[in-house]
């Protein structure tokens, strides 16, 4: 399995559901479960975000970490501000750490954790093994049968490793 | 049928959507349903404006009006702007028109119109008949096969008037 | 509105979930909601038969008489004897009365009743106005929203007649 | 892990949908998901066998076994015969392979495999792991998510035995 290659840091500016800031490499030794998404993307918003709160139900008490990122890449004006992603959050009753990506030096654009995967738009699930290797990147909706497999695959590596 | 009250005019500052204003008044003799809604609130995003979407479809080209009103009492900074409001209705892809309910003149709190019509909260569907006459405020969610069903009792009433 | 032509009579050999048999002369000055089904009809159990239960509880209470109508053109022996039916209506939970359709004199292929209204197949939605004209066939599925509005546009006529 | 009973053998009168009979001691070596059903039970016509088709779809090529059980213990008469069977899964597409479960000798009441196991009803979805023990029996809905994720817990063994 050496193929896999590192998953990038976490370039975050702020983190929010949180009392303290997160990083792959403090979480290194767990599982984790990263939804990228954007509060005005309706794929985001009807379908992954619900599923990431179904994830960290299931498996949140197992150990594995489950966070959002938000990867605001358009209608900077108004998804940007922290209070809107706060709103956001309180409203659907979201409770996972969510982390915003750190903007663009450029300004407008992809922020940088975003860019340095190289996600094709949001939502995109990422899905990072004890050893810190991006394993699974995969931009829409995954069906929940597929990611409980996935996810499972991930833990069940603790006893094979 | 002498018992309902006039309808209160819609008071909005801007209109999106819609290539001039509308009002109340000038629907006289259309049947209008209109949901009022916020964008960050969940059950207007989950439920609400798609349903609103299908009733768009299923009645307008029959002539009847169909309309949202993004009454803004919470998270004023956020969802205040017209320009986020117009980001999303563009990612949801919602073409029906949308009126800006305008802002309390004591700032924060409920706007002009959903006071006017003492609103619970969002979503609420309202039914106006061609009369310009309230014929039903909800709040929360109707079934569909409800909603079908008292449109039609507002349209059914043109040759029965 | 002359183009109507009269519902043809339901031939039904028995009758379930009610104490005596139906007919649509007998139901004369109501509105009446038939749903032709087949009990192994996929479409049918898991979209027609739970939309007829949720017409049942809008408009049973308003008049309406909402009927299920077995016409078995396949599987006769598993779906034929009254006893299947009858299994089927109790584990469903469904109250609404059902007629089982008069099987072909040839034995096999298309009942009777079903033979009548030309149907395409299961499951086909049908409505009858308060003077027995049918108003609607529809193979498949309809929405709850086109439903509801179609089924409130014949109880209107009741005033304008 | 010694802690797992075997899983009892499946007492099958007849098999649909497989050239040849299956049984636990022939699947030995790989994971076996089932799920007990009745044909007229609703939960499982709704819910349980669309799960099922999904977990064929999702693990079948994966070398899982994906097996239909009809435990019939009500409504022998509608449900017991091979042909009632057969219609059911034609009309569902249904592909897996189904095993008959063996009336009980006494006639009525649950069926041989289905007391073996000390079933509830139905549904009840089982997991036998590759050592044809008993990992899980489950009476009633279980979410995609975890059930995606129980069958890959199992399938990870693979490589830690």
């Amino acid at each position: 399995m050496a193929d896999f290659r590192p998953a990038p840091e976490l370039d975050v500016t702020e983190w929010l559901n949180t009392p303290e800031p997160l990083s792959l490499s403090k979480l290194r030794g767990r599982v984790v479960v990263i939804e990228a998404f954007q509060m005005l993307c309706p794929g985001c918003a009807q379908m992954a975000l619900p599923q990431l709160a179904r994830v960290q139900e299931q498996f949140g008490r197992t150990g594995v970490a489950v966070l959002g990122l938000h990867t605001v890449f358009e209608h900077h004006e108004t998804q940007g501000p922290r209070s809107a992603l706060e709103a956001f959050l309180r409203e659907y009753r979201y409770t996972f750490p969510v982390g915003i990506d750190r903007p663009s030096p450029q300004g407008r654009g992809m922020p940088v954790t975003m860019a340095a995967y190289r996600m094709e738009g949001t939502p995109t699930l990422i899905l990072v093994d004890r050893q810190g290797r991006l394993r699974r990147q995969a931009f829409g909706h995954m069906p929940d049968l597929q990611l409980g497999a996935e996810i499972m695959a991930l833990i069940a590596e603790r006893d094979a490793g």
